[in-house]
C-alpha cells in the first residue's frame, strides 16, 4: 500500500532502535518520506539500520539537520531533553521536533520554556527486542499512541504528526502531558516496580531453599516478564516520573496491606470479596482486549 | 502405551474436576487401575467426568468407599481434611488416602494426628479451566509434583503414589509439608497476593482518568494473569497457609520500600543495581525452564 503524497521531505532519526527503526521502515515503505537519515551511539547499529532500508544515510555531526522538516528523538528518556535542545540548535525554527519516551510532563516543560517546536509522543508498543535488527513495518499496526500538546503547540506541527502515527497504523490519543505520567505511572511504571521487587525478593530466598526458583510454574514466568526489561531504561523512567510513581506505589501498598491485614484475620469474607473484585476487573480487561 | 500392571485396582477420586479427571483418565489409558468412582458435589460435572471416561460410575453415598485401593481427595483445600476424615470410616485401614492440594503442612498434620493413612501430595499442573469437561490425559506430562512423606509415613503408599504420579508423567519431588508450604507461599501464592492487590489498585485508579485501564497494553494483562484465578480457591489458601504468607508479603514489603527510598532519593545508581539483580534472576529462570 502507498500512499498519494509525501509527508514530509527528509526526516532525522536520532536513535534508530526498534521504536525509531519501525517508524522509518514504514513511512518510506508507504513512500510518505522522501529521505530518512540516522543518528545514534553505536555505529554497527547505524549500519543494520540502514543494511534493512530504515535509514537511507547515517552522520555523527548535527549539521546534516539543518534542511530537516522533522525530527524523532528516539533515545532514552533521560537523554531527550539533552539531546531536543541540541537538535534545535542545527535545524530550522519550523523543523518539528518529537519524541517517543515514556515520560512527558518534564521534558514538554523544559523543552516549550527553550521556545522549541517541540510537541510530545509516546507510542504504546514495543518487543522484548531491542535495536534497528528488531524493527519491522507493522510495529505500531492498532497500537495506541499518545500525543501530548499544550496551549504552546504549534497546530500544523500538531496535524502531522498525527497524520504520521496513523498513517503507520497507530491509534492516536492527545492527552496533557500531566495526564499522561499519571496514567502510565498507575498502569506501567507501578507493574514494571512490583515485578522488579518480587524478583529480587524472590532471589533471596535461598534461606528457604536453594533451589527454590525450580519449583515456580508458568505463572511466575509470565508474572515476571516484564522484570526481564532494560533495567537502564526503567531507571531513568522512574527518576523522571518520581513523583507518580511514588504516589502509584503508595497506593499498592495500601491496598496489600488491606489484603495482608485480612489473611492476617483469616477474614474469609473479606478476601473473596476483594479477590473477586480483582478477578472481575481482569477479566473486563481481557474483554476489553478481546474486543478491539 | 499401555502398562504390564494393575497398580490400583479400585479407585476413588472426591471431586472429579481438571486434576482428578486427568489423573483418572491418564491411568484408565494406561490401563494401570481397573476401575475408577467419582464423587461430587455437582451431578452434571459427574455425568461429564463419565462421558469422557475419567471415571466408570460415580456415587453420593461414601459408603462405596469400603473396597478401594486409594482415594483421590481433589476438593478445594479448605475441605481435604474434613473429607478425608470421613473418607476414612468408610475405607480399609490400609487404603492410601491422598489429595492435590496446594498447602500440606495443617493437612498432613491433622490427618496424621488422627492416625489415618495420609499421604499429602501437590501436582504443580493445571490451566485456566476447570471441571471435569477440562480434563485431560497429558496434564502432569513433565510437570513437577510434590509428595510430602514425614516419619509416620506408610512406605508402601508411599511407594505406589511416587509410582503412580510418574506414570502420568510427572517428576516427583519429595519435601517436608512445612518446606512445601513455606516454597509455595514464596513462589505462588504471594505473585497471586501481589496481582489481586494491583488489579485491586488498577480498578479503583478512575479518579486519574475513567478510561485508566484502556491505555493498558500487554504486559499489563500478561502480568495480571493470575488474578484472574478462583477467588475462594485463593481465600482458602490464604487462611490455610497464613504465616508463610504473611511472611513473604513482609520480605516483598521490604524490597518495595528499598525501591521506593531509591526512587524517592533519584539514587540511580541503587536503581540500576537492584533492576539489573532482578533482570538477571528473571533471565536465569527463563534459561532454567528452557533447558528441561
Amino acid at each position: 500500500m502507498e500512499s498519494d503524497f509525501i509527508l514530509f521531505d527528509k526526516m532525522a532519526i536520532i536513535g534508530v532502535g526498534l521504536i525509531g527503526g519501525s517508524l522509518a521502515l514504514k513511512l518510506k515503505e508507504l513512500k510518505m518520506v522522501n529521505t530518512v537519515i540516522g543518528f545514534g551511539r553505536t555505529e554497527q547499529n547505524l549500519i543494520d539500520a540502514k543494511k534493512i532500508g530504515a535509514i537511507d544515510e547515517y552522520y555523527t555531526d548535527f549539521s546534516h539537520l539543518k534542511d530537516v522538516d522533522i525530527v524523532i528523538v528516539a533515545t532514552p528518556v533521560s537523554s531527550i531533553v539533552h539531546i531536543a535542545k541540541q537538535v534545535a540548535q542545527f535545524c530550522r525554527k519550523d523543523t518539528i521536533i518529537t519524541d517517543v519516551g515514556s515520560v512527558k510532563e518534564d521534558i514538554v516543560q523544559e523543552l516549550e520554556r527553550q521556545h522549541i517546536n517541540f510537541v510530545g509522543g509516546h507510542p504504546i508498543a514495543g518487543t522484548e527486542n531491542s535495536g534497528a535488527k528488531a524493527a519491522f513495518s507493522s510495529l505500531f499496526v492498532n497500537r495506541r499512541c499518545v500525543l501530548t500538546p499544550t496551549k504552546r503547540t504549534d497546530q500544523a506541527a500538531l496535524t502531522q504528526l498525527k497524520l504520521m502515527w496513523e498513517s503507520v497504523g497507530a491509534k492516536v490519543i492527545m492527552m496533557e502531558p500531566s495526564l499522561h505520567d499519571k496514567i502510565f505511572a498507575a498502569i506501567s511504571h507501578l507493574p514494571h516496580v512490583i515485578a522488579y521487587s518480587l524478583m529480587k525478593c524472590a532471589d533471596s530466598m535461598d534461606d528457604i531453599d536453594k533451589n527454590i526458583m525450580s519449583y515456580s510454574a508458568g505463572g511466575f514466568l509470565d508474572f515476571t516478564r516484564i522484570a526481564s526489561s532494560d533495567p537502564e531504561m526503567w531507571r531513568d523512567i522512574c527518576i523522571m516520573n518520581k513523583s507518580n510513581i511514588i504516589e502509584m506505589i503508595r497506593r499498592f501498598e495500601e491496598e496489600l496491606g488491606e489484603i495482608k491485614k485480612a489473611i492476617n484475620a483469616s477474614d474469609g469474607h473479606r478476601l473473596y470479596e476483594d479477590f473477586y473484585t480483582s478477578q472481575q476487573a481482569r477479566d473486563n480487561l481481557l474483554e476489553l482486549n478481546k474486543n478491539e
